[in-house]
């Protein structure tokens, strides 16, 4: 497997994710939307960077079940209810994303819904992997 | 081809879902969202759950003719202007599931948003799968 | 590689997009949201077709520095903060996606989210294909 993050000059300098990531491998992996929920069902954390790093647990408890690591994921779509509140803490959600999935950023979509399933969940991740 | 889904412990245990599904496969299927549009591109059905089936059935009418089969669908978003209407009918719409596409679930999401193409369009869906 | 595009009688005819592509290539190509930034990461365009047209190219030059062509294009998600904008200019776009992406129609959806990451921005594409 070979995976290669592309990056071109002309598009604005990305900050915490890839604009284009080229993966070859046998087996694709398809990760379910994961929100802040603990394994009862109930959602962790009041804050926005608080739900962020359960739900990012979550999926990354998901692509290590499947045989993968966070290097492998080459897709994530960022789903939220307040996209001002996710750029006010970008920082605290990079640093967050770096201590528990590394630097080799997926390419990344962050887009902000009207509600998620649970009422009190903020914010959803999903994504694709390519596995070896 | 070999199809493979992981549901992990320390995730909440999924219902009418997978959270994780690896496929390998020759030949990936994108399809388009598809509401519950007729053949003369009229939205059929007034309330969720009919919308909801006629929708489920023209993603399988897509899936089909591309020579797939429900087992290979690997990943499906769910698209939905009321995520209160569709927890309400969360069984209802399971057993159209199951009646239509079977138990081998993909993984999936659920967002809701503020509308879809037709504005009286209520739920989309959309998805991948691998063929052999 | 081959790529198919498959548009089933029973569903509505599509105009601009397929509804389902099937590819198999050796490569998946996984491409972030792209809104109508320019290098400087700010927004560019106050109209939907001006925003779209800046998108799309963004969203191609990704494509094409990771190897790709337009035909190669196998899915691609609109999010717009205004449908209904979007399906009055809908002639205008359909006439800027051919002259940049030609008319090998990826799998497509397009839906109304509330807000994208700039708050000006009201268009994003995203997408992925399958390079040879």
């Amino acid at each position: 497997m070979s995976t290669e993050r592309v990056n071109p000059p002309g598009l604005c300098p990305p900050a915490g994710f890839s604009h284009a990531v080229v993966a070859s491998g046998s087996r694709l992996l398809f990760l379910a939307g994961q929100t802040a929920l603990d394994a009862d069902g109930e959602v962790v954390g009041d804050t926005l960077p608080e739900q962020f790093e359960r739900a990012l647990a979550n999926l990354l408890t998901a692509l290590r079940a499947a045989g993968g690591t966070p290097a492998d994921l080459a897709r994530v779509t960022v789903y939220t209810t307040d996209v001002a509140a996710y750029r006010a803490h970008a920082r605290e959600l990079g640093r967050t994303w770096r201590a528990l999935a590394g630097r080799d950023y997926p390419a990344m979509a962050v887009v902000q819904i009207v509600r998620l399933w649970d009422e009190r969940a903020t914010v959803e991740l999903d994504g694709f992997a390519v596995l070896p």
